[in-house]
């Protein structure tokens, strides 16, 4: 199987999570396997790295899991991006809008530089509406979007199509 | 230098946070240098291995910044420890008490097994409370807490008396 593959076969599949209707796809099998863990993160490294990032950029807190792995295995930095208030230096913040209401991501103000080019990662790409937050976030800091590394694209919910104005650079190992 | 001693120059004191009179270490730093973050892995593995632990236990959400990277060092699972509400599956949960009021922390059911060992890791040692609670949690579960396993131990908050009662073994890098 390649690995996009097992990672489809990894993935459980949750019924009515977070709320009746929904199917939840859960990465917690993926974790408990090494070996895949490790060629999940390399096929996304290997497939990156031609945007030539500077820093890859992780969204709280499900990105950190795979995100500070591949910016190890690219030898380059990690930047968390936090939920309000949970960021203890001088932020950048953003509000966006959820489904309801809306909520609000920081990023520490001195973690990236004007014209570096900024991986944004994020376990999983819904509707694009956090990704896109993230992506504000960076470019006002007068920085680069090198592209967008999802393990998991819902892609019936179109959130690529709101990404594509800041990179056409996206990938994603297991599409749904 | 030793690995420790690049801990503790890379660690930033934010004084004030989270509020009047605290001074927060923080970690954002190391995870910038890349090679910093290898040798930390690194030597927490080093450390924590002759506890044969079968499995990580990483609490939300630092603990997944460096717990995921010390789980593939180790070649052993990775379990996330999450807020109420998170995890999509059957979960186990527990209640604790915070400096104001109580949280609620929660695990898969099926993470682990009965007397497997597992190693519980977080960014940092602070009351032990967090800690604690997540070691219930494997109690609970009737496996065994291979041992505690921090980047940074505030000592002066006696945290490791809380959790002796689990398991003598702890290690942390940057003691304050």
């Amino acid at each position: 199987m390649t690995v996009e593959e097992r990672i489809k076969t990894s993935i459980r599949d949750v019924h009515d999570f977070p709320k009746k209707g929904i199917v939840f796809k859960d990465i917690t099998p993926i974790l408990m396997d090494n070996d895949l863990t490790l060629e999940l993160v390399r096929s996304m490294a290997e497939k990156v790295k031609i945007w030539n990032p500077d820093k890859v950029v992780g969204i709280e807190s499900r990105g950190f899991l795979f995100g500070m792995m591949l910016a190890n295995e690219l030898s380059i930095p990690f930047v968390p991006i936090r939920k309000k208030g949970k960021l203890p230096y001088d932020t950048v913040s953003i509000d966006y809008e959820l489904e309801y209401g809306t909520a609000s991501i920081e990023m520490h103000a001195d973690a990236i530089s004007a014209e570096e080019r900024i991986l944004i990662h994020d376990d999983l790409l819904a509707t694009g509406g956090t990704a896109d937050a993230a992506a504000q976030l960076i470019k006002g800091e007068n920085a680069e979007v090198a592209g967008f590394c999802f393990v998991i694209n819902l892609s019936f919910l179109n959130g690529i199509e709101l990404l594509n104005k800041y990179s056409l650079n996206n990938i994603s190992l297991a599409t749904y």
